[in-house]
């Protein structure tokens, strides 16, 4: 079954909002075994909407709209409606308490507009809206049916989820799809595809495809099956991930929507173990990817990030010699920063960051993009090189994922289990 | 002039990567005066390709394409273009070069399959991508231009930005549109709206428009106007700026692209400060915004990101009594850790941050949301009270962009000029 996503507003085509929604209900649907034929993002005018209505795709049997639904003069999404679908008007009784209600627990007065709110086109059934005052609009005609929502993304995910999914259910006999999603981290895309190319070739045989999905320092591979009737599609699924893993487990790191800042934050939860970090060229940004999962206070402790020489040294005891011979991006200053702040903050692991990020500072024997990663255990500590590039946004963002990458591997090493098995711990 | 964008790519139709390029060009072209006719997200197939290809609507007359340009199999958006334009094939030898290139500066052996990337359509001009392997492709039928660039986000940037507007405007004569944004920090849409409203009233009499351009933490101002023949635009433009400034002089930082972080960065460059960060809640994000500025090493020096009570005391020495009795989100400890940076990094400027970022930790008294931001001056120390609201995720932001804003307005008092002045400093 395909559905089509119209999203309708001025303030996406003149690039003043990103359009989130149709991405939340094309995952939506997508769970649901429903395909998404396309999206168009449409104006708010009457001849945008009526041209939109009547280009919906053939075989497409659902469509659902977005946007233009508020009580100012400047939304005519319904009027349209109710003109594309000749029908005349009533007044919902229970939208209109619901509009009522919905200012009254503001303590606000209900401007005279928000009246018009329940007045609907009488041809369509509606679809309660518990958080907003504009009501979600369900017509059919000729073996289609369309679902009109208000714009305001929380209002427009509790109609679709709580009202129109039983709809959709009650009227579509639905298929199934099977996805499944590897990330991976620190190889990149054609890499990649060299090492599992031989595998590649073997889906085909089973209706299994692939899709590369790249992303700075990360790939995302995805597999995808439809699913027939009588035809276990998991199963089928799941035998080609077993196949895939053990090629890629380097760099494999977590399935779906995991990020590797939560993926390490589970294990560092399930163990127990602490974290610390030592940031110079990442300059903060490791901290803000651990920070940003809610919960990290339990195993994050904190972070020195060491801009200047002096900072290295006064914060992280870094040898002053070394940073005058050596430099600050070497082995030797990665190492001490990243013991310095495992002291200074007593956790069990630590990772550092120190290099040349960009644009400027480079050298023949340093050039920019050069890393070094230093990584504390409960065990020892050593450091690794590398060369992320010379863009500076993506050399930061790199960085990070593969610090984040390395303290991964430091936890499964301790604890014992192997790098397949981490990706299926819960 | 009309223009469409066309984004290809079914993982925008599974909703798993956000379409975040169309709102990017639709802000570009809307600069240029052209005006987005609507949006379209496509399949990744040659019948999808070929259909959007055959309904641009009437009028459009540049289409811009992203994505489905990559090196793997799965990419058939350039096959689907050669066929459209009946095209045969060209080798580009600067695309090869470039190709080649690309993966030496990484140390990377080539794989076999990106010298195809340097195999296009004869009919296409190619517009350099020195970001990435895949080049933009612009084509010409029947007064229509078409443009096909790739889908990673910053190689569509540069490619768009440096390639295809100027050869966007040698092509179309462009009515000449003047715009202006202004940049305001702390205050919302509304209370925005209110405290420029009579302002707001006499615009229409210039003929000038205003759009409001919202995102956490900030809201951009833009002023435009369509310029006639022989009318000075920019003398009007600039005249209703110089009315708006003083309505929003506590809330202005800056004009067009900027960013708090860079408008900060340039004042301490230019009277020669420095700056050390202290931070809990926003967990290393104000650092992370500091150091994506490329230069920042001159005047940032360092953070101490403690998110533990013991971070706190033993990194910037935070009084253990003040934690137990008065707790970490408190004007003593934001006072007490932007003095400890300052003298632990020896820093002119230092800034801190605690509050509680949420989901979890809030209580009556100190309910989710609440934050205290310390500032450490030349000349003494204070902290200030704010309500960040309850997602983690804004809070974080509008925390580090206040934090910002306090640091900056702390920099022009002490070198004694005014708002207005500092936003016209170069």
């Amino acid at each position: 079954m395909r559905a089509q996503i119209i999203t309708i507003g001025d303030e996406i085509l003149i690039g003043q909002i990103v359009d989130t929604n149709s991405a939340w209900l094309a995952a939506e649907l997508n769970v649901l075994g429903i395909s998404i034929d396309s999206i168009r993002s449409i104006a708010d005018t009457k001849e945008a909407i009526s041209e939109a209505l009547n280009s919906v795709p053939d075989g497409v049997e659902l469509v659902l709209m977005t946007g233009g639904l508020g009580p100012t003069k400047d939304d005519i999404t319904k009027q349209t409606l109710a003109d594309w679908f000749e029908s005349g008007w009533r007044m919902d009784e229970e939208v209109l308490i619901r509009v009522k209600e919905h200012f009254e627990l503001r303590g606000i007065q209900m401007p005279e507009v928000n009246i018009y709110q329940a007045n609907v086109p009488e041809k369509c059934t509606v679809i309660k809206n518990m958080l907003g005052s504009a009501p979600g609009m369900w017509f059919e005609k000729e073996n289609r049916a369309y679902l009109s929502m208000p714009g305001v993304p929380f209002e427009m995910k509790h109609i679709f989820s709580d009202g129109a999914i039983p709809k959709i259910k009650e009227k579509f006999s639905l298929g199934n799809i099977v996805h499944q999603t590897v990330l991976t981290q620190g190889i990149g895309e054609s890499s990649l595809m060299e090492i599992i190319n031989d595998w590649e070739g073997s889906l085909a045989a089973d209706n299994v495809k692939l899709a590369y999905l790249p992303s700075p320092g990360s790939v995302r591979l995805r597999l995808s099956f439809v699913n027939e009737n009588g035809v276990d599609g998991l199963a089928i699924v799941r035998k080609k991930l077993d196949q895939l893993l053990p090629l890629i487990s380097d760099f494999a790191f977590g399935f779906g929507q995991d990020t590797l800042e939560v993926v390490v934050g589970n294990l560092l939860t399930k163990f127990n173990f602490t974290v610390g970090l030592a940031e110079s060229c990442t300059g903060g940004y490791i901290s803000h990817l651990i920070t940003s999962v809610s919960g990290s206070s339990t195993y994050f402790m904190g972070t020195a990030v060491t801009y200047s020489y002096e900072a290295k040294t006064r914060a992280l005891g870094v040898s002053q010699a070394d940073l005058n011979h050596v430099g600050a991006v070497s082995e030797e200053v990665a190492i001490q920063m990243a013991v310095g702040v495992q002291k200074l903050y007593r956790t069990d692991f630590a990772i550092s960051s120190t290099g040349i990020a960009g644009p400027g500072g480079g050298t023949p024997q340093k050039p920019v993009g050069t890393v070094w990663i230093g990584v504390a255990t409960p065990s020892g500590a050593f450091a690794v090189k590398f060369n992320m590039g010379d863009k500076r946004e993506r050399n930061i963002r790199k960085t990070a994922l593969q610090a984040l990458q390395l303290l991964r591997k430091e936890i499964i090493k301790t604890v014992k289990i192997s790098e397949l098995e981490s990706l299926y711990l819960k």
